[in-house]
């Protein structure tokens, strides 16, 4: 079930190894009001179910209220969590591979940026900036300022982009988003969870024939895939803007063990996904994460995140 | 890559066994302009081609000009074809199973149809009525007209309807014709050429679960299949409406062997498919055509279907 651990070289040499897929997990930190015992033990535990893997990196998300960005009623409420710096430094001192901080920069002040970017290790840590969920959104920095910071530190740590097939299925630019992050100094893609194939390959080739067309050398392209144990998380995942194509949509309101049938999409979709990449010469790799926190879903994400370590090493 | 013929039952009863999926293959009647004598060379050269495959049934379709339906040019001019009926009874006399013929039901005069429908051998011969591209074709007889006489005929011979997975793609309601053309007398489907899993996928679930709900057997679903060997049959599926995903439109596009590369996604498609509706429980087929006139994509459509009828048995 485990990998070997990978040299421990910085995370930007292992981007530029183009020839192994990256593999990520990504866990959202704890909420703040949690007891600082707690975080530990959350700590630990992550560190404990996580190392077996030999994952290029953990990527700790960072939150935003997005009730701007819909309507509709979110499924589980949002909470402010701890930040993501700081849980890494107090309770995640055991994890000894890189680390994927996500920054909703209009959380922070300028000046808070601008000295978590020069204080952070580049062989250590990476960084994926994002910007307001929707415009409407009060912000204290904007994208394009944090990005100003960014290239201030001299373009230091990694940077990755967030790129979201579901846009591409409605508008068909999404690659040319994703050409526009790279020439602003992403290095990497990491997308929104997916279930709708189809949508993510189109992305792909797109991308990679646009890449070709201009001489470009494309970036490595990591799918984020999430298991689905309840109506409540596919709800959940439907809210979150993920399209879930209506026969498995129908497969999971129906099924006996939603949770076995989506672990069972998530690994087909990885395959097919590796192949499909290693066909177009797309650098690429997986993220994998539990959009709930039962922790049914949690080992069962888990065990997918080992199942594609196996698959890729194939 | 032979099937042993099945035994002579009659195509009733070969519907009714839902346990072995169907297999077709359809033809386009040669044009009006053809010599007498390449009218039989045709017909023998289809027989010979076709015998070996074991098919349940030899489609021959009834062309409409459908420049009413869309605006775009159409990349192969529309010429009058022989008539079906008269093709199978003058040039195809060699072919000893059954035949679904089509009716674009407008071209005719009611009582042409209705002679016609009284002349069949149910257990030889099942027809497709189809309707007027557009609402604004002049007809001879409407489709309400035409069901009308097969209803009056008895209700033979058996009598199959077309499902277009693309319009269930944009409204979601295909499922809800199929339900009722199967309440107007309709024992079989059969698709236009897919090239959308997702959407063919999408279309069965939501027929399936429909069926299950409203307590009704559902009825055997032909998937059609269709190879494409040049830009020029990719354009005109495009222009018969058929989804081409945007992954496969750039790899048919930028390929040496779009051929074969179409070949190897309908053989994809066709096992994917086979797996899925045996889940769901919903008996199914395939039909393959060469929407093309070439003969280097004729005989991959044929080469096609005997591959689908070799794993169908497996």
């Amino acid at each position: 079930m485990t990998q070997p651990a990978t040299a421990a070289t910085g995370f930007g040499a292992r981007l530029a190894d183009r020839t192994r897929p990256l593999r990520f997990y990504s866990i959202t930190p704890p909420r703040e009001s949690t007891p600082r015992e707690d975080l530990s033990r959350v700590g630990r535990l992550t560190v404990e179910r996580l190392a077996p893997l030999g994952l290029d990196a953990l990527i700790l998300y960072d939150i935003q209220d997005e009730c701007d960005r819909t309507q509709e009623a979110r499924p589980f409420p949002y909470l402010a969590t701890v930040d993501a710096g700081h849980f890494r430094d107090e309770h995640l001192a055991d994890w000894d591979r890189p680390v994927v901080v996500y920054r909703s920069v209009g959380k922070y002040e300028p000046a808070t940026l601008k000295s978590w970017l020069a204080e952070q290790d580049p062989d250590q840590v990476a960084t994926v900036l994002v910007g307001a969920s929707s415009r409407h959104t009060p912000v204290r920095t904007t994208l394009n300022e944090a990005l100003s910071l960014w290239r201030d530190a001299g373009g230091a740590p990694p940077m990755g982009g967030v790129t979201i097939p579901e846009r591409h299925a409605q508008r068909a630019d999404e690659h040319e988003r994703m050409l526009r992050k790279q020439e602003s100094g992403c290095s990497f893609f990491v997308t929104q969870v997916i279930y709708d194939l189809t949508a993510a390959k189109d992305l792909v080739s797109d991308y990679a024939y646009a890449c070709r067309e201009r001489g470009i050398e494309p970036a490595p392209l990591v799918f984020t895939l999430s298991v689905c144990g309840s109506l409540k998380t596919l709800e959940f995942l439907q809210w979150l803007g993920v399209h879930v194509p209506r026969w498995l949509q129908n497969q999971l309101v129906h099924s006996q063990d939603p949770l076995a049938d989506s672990y069972e999409q998530c690994a087909r979709m990885a395959s097919e996904l590796a192949a499909f990449c290693r066909q177009l010469d797309v650098p690429f790799g997986f993220n994998v994460e539990s959009v709930s926190v039962r922790r049914i879903e949690i080992e069962e994400s888990v065990r997918l995140a080992a199942y594609i370590g196996e698959i890729l090493a194939d």
